[in-house]
């Protein structure tokens, strides 16, 4: 759920861009949104049993600690509370805006060992891949009679990812927000965690279910109206002070070695001036290191630079990595551990898509049945 | 195949709109489309056990004499000299451009009724519902990620379907030349007969199939790109001289009583002039009831014209009735015999349902496998 930091393993269907620096765009709509996602929390916090939630990722490179800290730590805790958890893996969302599936089959592995390495349960929590469920995309055709062209272009993720391929909008591209309806809704999922960024997505779901519903279901509705849980994660930012990114070099990845994380800490840039302080506009390389500290530690970024402070750069990387590596120790442990046996992996994941199966198969009757298209 | 003559019945997928007065737009491309057709009919009829098509209806109503001759004489006959033949009943097309489904179950099993009746033969025609095939639903996702929004506008149905629904532009109109290459290449039809405005949709298709092979599967391409046959196959006026729709309650329907066509033609308007004469253009009411007596009869109208001569509008209008009711007389006792047995009408299409799951399961896997989406 929630923020998401990089923009090649952008995170998928329900948390792709983020919270950017705390309170700009702190528009009414937000405010209201974010009072609404805060019922929805305590709600939850009093009844998990009673929420189904689905989040998801691209599969199209390794989860680094931007993930981590922005939704896989918040995932674990949900599905710990007992919430109904599902995680796609959205890999069709692969092509939305590129000509190649390269290294997908990987990329899915890697997911699905990342998060039970970092406590996912699939006793607990679903994980499918999205081409694996045909009934739960044969869902896109009976939502997309529900929404216009016009509502489609309305969304800004469809936008913003358009300009950043660079390409011509696809035709998956278009509609996407559709599929990441057929997605929630076909496990009747009503809390999806996101980034603020993402609250269109959660509105034209809602918009969907209603309209089904109310179309075609009036008595016996089929679909919950799924709230949003607006993510507080804070943003991580890669060691250079830009975005977290696979493409920039600048992402602790968690499946990562020791050795290969101090190898990159110790080449990332600092600055001239010997002192650390934590000032992440005039000194972001510097306060990204701190920041990352910060959290792998838990401590304030503020006192890690006052205890390193005239030590210098060399200390602050030889802290920044210890901790970094400390803090992932157990996960890569967990994940070695788990990569010796790579069926199970896939028995996992065959296991998940055979659940997202019967259950797609299920809803997509209860559709059938409500257009009385059984016949 | 081929052409198309209302519009509450249209006619799916693959055979919308229709040839309008002959001759008209001839333009460069149409005709080096139809030397195309004509080679490709050459083909079929020298070893059409080589060829798979792909027809298909809307089932917004029932079938009437137009349908049965702008299209499906031809399946029937395209049956009979084996060519392997596949009609789909385009439910989702429905909500294209409705607000509902109301009736569609009755539309649907009437189709089959009607094509029984016709003389398709299920042991030889795979006869399935849309939205029963999951998997060949799920080539959408692919397919729109070969396609820009672009090309999807420029689809001259589209935009000729959004202005007659007089609704805003939905995600599945805007999609529908894509639903139509899932169709086309699930079962990797090779042609396609059509009316001359959906060679579009035939183009769109060949560019999908051409893009997944190029881009997925180089050495072994999955899809064949289909060849349009353009249909010879006449208009067949409604009985005001209007084109045939059941709105305008102008069409004969196949499943009608032979009284409820005599009642039908008998109010059908003529105009002041006793003679009866063939002239379409200055009396298209008296010239429509004579293309029809024409076509059901095989004979020539201006022959029947002559022959009636001063005997004037009721003579035509009994031999019309006469000459439509003894040629529907064994459809409508096909249709009535088969229809004692509803419960076998639905084994039909379940049946259908069956095979054209398991063709789309097939297909659907060599997709997963060629875009490396099997982990």
């Amino acid at each position: 759920m929630t923020d998401e930091t990089q923009a090649q393993t952008t995170q998928a269907q329900t948390t792709e861009p983020q919270v950017t620096a705390a309170g700009n765009e702190m528009s009414a709509s937000f405010l209201a949104a974010k009072k609404r996602s805060d019922a929805t929390l305590a709600k939850l916090e009093a009844d998990p049993g009673k929420f189904t939630m689905l989040t998801g990722d691209r599969p199209t490179g390794r989860l680094h600690l931007g993930h981590y800290f922005g939704s896989i730590r918040e995932r674990v805790a949900m599905q710990n509370k007992g919430v109904h958890s599902n995680i796609i893996i959205a890999d069709y969302q692969v092509i939305t805006d590129r000509d190649t599936t390269e290294h997908i089959q990987d990329n899915v592995l890697n997911l699905v060992l990342d998060y039970m390495a970092a406590g996912i349960d699939p006793k607990k929590t679903m994980i499918y891949a999205h081409s694996a469920v045909p009934a739960e995309n044969q869902l896109l055709l009976p939502f997309l009679s529900l929404v216009t062209e016009a509502e489609l272009h309305r969304n800004p993720t469809v936008k913003s990812e358009m300009e950043a391929s660079g390409h011509a909008l696809t035709g998956l591209l278009l509609t996407y927000p559709v599929h990441q309806a057929c997605d929630i809704l076909f496990c009747k999922a009503n809390v999806v965690p996101i980034g603020k960024d993402n609250l269109p997505h959660i509105e034209i779901t809602r918009t969907i279910a209603r309209r089904f519903n109310e179309r075609y279901a009036k008595k016996h509705p089929v679909f919950p109206e799924p709230a949003a849980i607006l993510s507080d994660a804070p943003e991580i930012p890669g060691l250079d002070g830009r975005k977290m990114s696979k493409s920039y070099g600048n992402s602790i990845m968690l499946g990562a070695t020791a050795a290969e994380t101090a190898k990159l800490i110790k080449k990332s840039k600092t600055d001239a001036e010997r002192t650390i302080t934590f000032d992440p506009v005039n000194r972001p390389e510097v306060s990204a290191l701190l920041t990352t500290a910060g959290l792998v530690t838990g401590r304030d970024p503020k006192d890690i630079a006052a205890e390193i402070g005239s030590a210098g750069a060399g200390a602050l990387k030889a802290y920044v990595t210890e901790s970094v590596n400390e803090f992932l120790a157990p996960h890569r442990e967990r994940r070695e551990e788990l990569a010796k046996d790579m069926d199970y992996i896939r028995d996992v994941l065959h296991d998940g898509n055979k659940r997202a199966n019967e259950i797609a198969n299920a809803t997509l009757d209860e559709v059938r049945e409500a257009m009385g298209m059984k016949y």
